[in-house]
């Protein structure tokens, strides 16, 4: 049985579980879910997840997982994604965690209110800008003596950060503002590569 | 040199930290910061941190690493915290991301604005109580059937959803309406040991 990912396309958690397993070859079935369908609330979904959330995927072997890092971090065990050393790989799960905290619910929050449900700038929340924008200049700094987050190596770390800061400007975001960030986005899309 | 904590004790993510390293019988030095003194925006601070966030950890080798989790998972590597089983290691992070995403943004938040803040219950955002709400009900759900959180034995994810979860009443959340957490929370405090 091949990996089973349940996703929705809209939604950068959910791709960057799919860049991981073509990263790594690891042969996948992808099934497609709206979440503005509420494809993620019918009784068959929750009896899967019944945190209703995706990226959900079940396992060769039948078993569920979700929370898209922790996806991450099972998927690419022993691969290069993953850092041999042990500082390395702290500071990626380091730049993991803050995706999830100091990251998404700025960028990727912005994003779906603007480019998905239509509303304008002006009516989103102040602080997400002060927030996503205290987020880029934080990688921005990072980018401008490093190739990629961890070192001059591909990690994790890149790719769930790109998932939404490659589409920042759908949030109302400018990435011409953060020059290191922007050719970090070119670098990842390449290396992994992105072709959606 | 030993490990060097900077943590407020106001701060279950900082809190978290500590217990690992006393369970672990890793010998720390702990500086206190207190964030409402903005202790942790000195430039002093920010040279070590430039997010300006507890818990931050100085390592042995002199090298920072930030963010509570990847703390965690730095201090507990090859440690019976962190399950041997590739798939239970996937459900732990599994939950240590959702704590940060689903968990932390409610309950700590609502804590720190009542306990801290002095604000009454009735002026914090309705939005707090209920997703606080959900984020119990799902570890009620599970706790039913599971002396912890993954399976039989106390790991990382223990350690990260307790610190906030069992000062939740400090928050305005009762306890009493999960009673699997509440024992839950007794157990984990028993194991590691909790003492203040």
């Amino acid at each position: 049985m091949a990996l089973h990912i349940y996703g929705d396309s809209k939604s950068g958690n959910c791709l960057k579980v799919k860049w991981t397993a073509q990263h790594l070859g690891i042969p996948y079935v992808w099934t497609e879910l709206d979440v503005l369908n509420a494809d993620t609330r019918t009784p068959e979904f929750l009896a899967k997840n019944p945190v209703g959330q995706v990226p959900l995927v079940i396992l060769n072997d039948g078993r569920p997982l979700a929370q898209s890092n922790a996806i991450l971090l099972h998927l690419a065990d022993d691969s290069a994604l993953i850092p041999a050393d042990a500082y390395d790989r702290a500071r990626m799960l380091e730049w993991l965690f803050w995706e999830q905290y100091s990251h998404e619910p700025h960028i990727a929050v912005a994003r779906f209110q603007m480019f998905y449900l239509g509303k304008p700038r002006a009516d989103l929340d102040a602080k997400l800008y002060e927030r996503g924008g205290t987020a880029l200049k934080r990688m921005n700094d990072v980018l401008e003596g490093s190739t990629f987050l961890v070192g001059n190596t591909l990690t994790l770390a890149d790719i769930s950060l790109v998932a939404y800061t490659r589409v920042a400007h759908q949030g109302g975001f400018d990435l011409a503002d953060y020059p290191a960030v922007a050719a970090w986005v070119a670098r990842v899309e390449a290396a992994l590569p992105i072709t959606d």
